[in-house]
């Protein structure tokens, strides 16, 4: 019934940071990867297929996954309607319905937009991502000592008032590389948070965020990442685990990704010319 | 800079099971709503307006919300793009470009789907939710005890061997109402993850899953609420929070949401008849 699939977890060097001591750590991310669902049915007398939808999901049960959306979206109700769900490559399935069902699709579309908002439909891989020609992070690095980042979590809860009360929300918090906290929002959706506080701080005028760090409650994946380099921010930290998509973003367009923040201890992802305690140990070549 | 807008948190009446104990509380859970974000902009020679994405999301800083989002699309870089962010009611907002702007939305679409894999995208509101009428959860009361739910968070971190290696990844388990694991998936996300689980029993072969419990690692949102019953799936349980559309569908629908279910106690937002210990006592009326 469960079964630990390979491509389900990667391996990954990292920089770990424990009470002042660096050491080069192995680390286990969950696999993060695009998966286009398709259908296949018959309009107007003609067999179409049609995208329906991208998620970014781990690897494997990915007929079961497509199965799963059309059944919650309201297109899938008997086992009669389809021929089955066919693999057409490793990140896109096809639900093939039989020649007879007839879909309600307008209703559907009147219910569905072309939207983004869950920051990846849309992008089926990593190489067609629309916004990758506009990443350009602004040369001059910025400096983050060690014991700043480790005071983040505290400083991003000390101003957070109603996560405390709900225990419901994700918070982001903008800060500079001194630790001071320019600004903080929450919100039930982890994106939204980040992208309240990214848009309140350019309507309030910041065009550059280059000396910036932004700090999250939860884990970071690809979207998380690819809305840090959008705005421009060179380091993205965060209590939780990053996803593997996170960390090859990060490595890709150079910025910084810090995991596991907690107490005295992090693990460093990519970026170590950022952190001058790291980058100044040979060790830090494992992560490049 | 940080503001308890009203509209944030919702108290809540809840039933709360301490030890063996019932008593009737106060709690606190995070608003969820939908936000409709439009553009308008100038098209060979006409301004139109487009609807581009709607989120769910905690209600304030909407204006903030949709300039980040368009920043992080691509679609926003300097601020002489756009007069502003017009509020048009307390769940819309448009971003008005400026005539001269000319947007490469082909550029957009060729990346957007028409898609809802985040599971609300395109639901205006919950009245116009296009699955409501599909929503019929069977008669027929199964009884849940809470010493069974009480194990069911030690069951499925028994049975899931990912999560505590990557600290990554979302489960969601299936069980019956003796509290036998049915089932269980993990993914980065945790809609992917109740997908997986749902399509992979509907693929073997269930077709009713009227006497099943679905148990969930994080916080439960409308999505999951959404996918839990129109899986006809009668109890939805997590180790966090609801937020408040989760209970408004609860509710609404007549499933049992429960929430916080951590060493000997719960709280029970929706559904006191499938938990009987809980429905025989007056108290229960004031979830109802």
């Amino acid at each position: 019934m469960i079964s630990e699939l390979p491509g389900r977890v990667r391996q990954l060097s990292v920089l770990s940071w424990n009470n002042e001591a660096l050491s080069a750590a192995n680390d286990s991310v969950a696999v993060e990867e695009p998966l286009e669902i398709q259908i296949s049915h018959v309009r107007e007398g003609r067999r179409v297929i049609r995208n329906l939808s991208v998620t970014m999901r781990t690897p494997g049960h990915d007929t079961e996954l497509a199965a799963g959306f059309l059944i919650s979206e309201g297109l899938l109700e008997n086992r009669d309607q389809i021929d089955g769900v066919e693999t057409i490559d490793e990140n896109r399935v096809r639900v093939v319905f039989r020649d007879h069902v007839r879909l309600d699709l307008q209703s559907l579309e009147r219910h569905f937009y072309t939207t983004s908002s869950c920051g990846v439909c849309g992008k089926t891989s990593l190489e067609a991502l629309a916004v990758s020609d506009r990443i350009r992070l602004a040369s001059g690095v910025p400096i983050l000592p060690p014991e700043i980042l480790l005071q983040l979590p505290d400083r991003l809860r000390a101003a957070q008032p109603v996560f405390d009360r709900t225990g419901g929300l994700h918070a982001a918090g903008l800060f500079d590389v001194s630790g001071h906290l320019l600004a903080l929002h929450e919100d039930v959706g982890r994106h939204n948070a980040v992208d309240k506080l990214i848009g309140a701080e350019w309507l309030a005028g910041r065009a550059d965020f280059s000396q910036c760090v932004l700090f999250v409650s939860g884990r970071t994946s690809f979207e998380l990442m690819q809305k840090t380099l959008m705005a421009g921010i060179p380091i993205l930290a965060s209590v939780g685990a990053p996803s593997s998509l996170a960390v090859d973003l990060g490595r890709r367009f150079g910025a910084t990704l810090v995991g596991f923040v907690r107490g005295s201890r992090f693990n460093l992802y990519s970026g170590a010319e950022r952190i001058p305690e790291m980058f100044n140990s040979p060790t830090h070549a494992v992560i490049v």
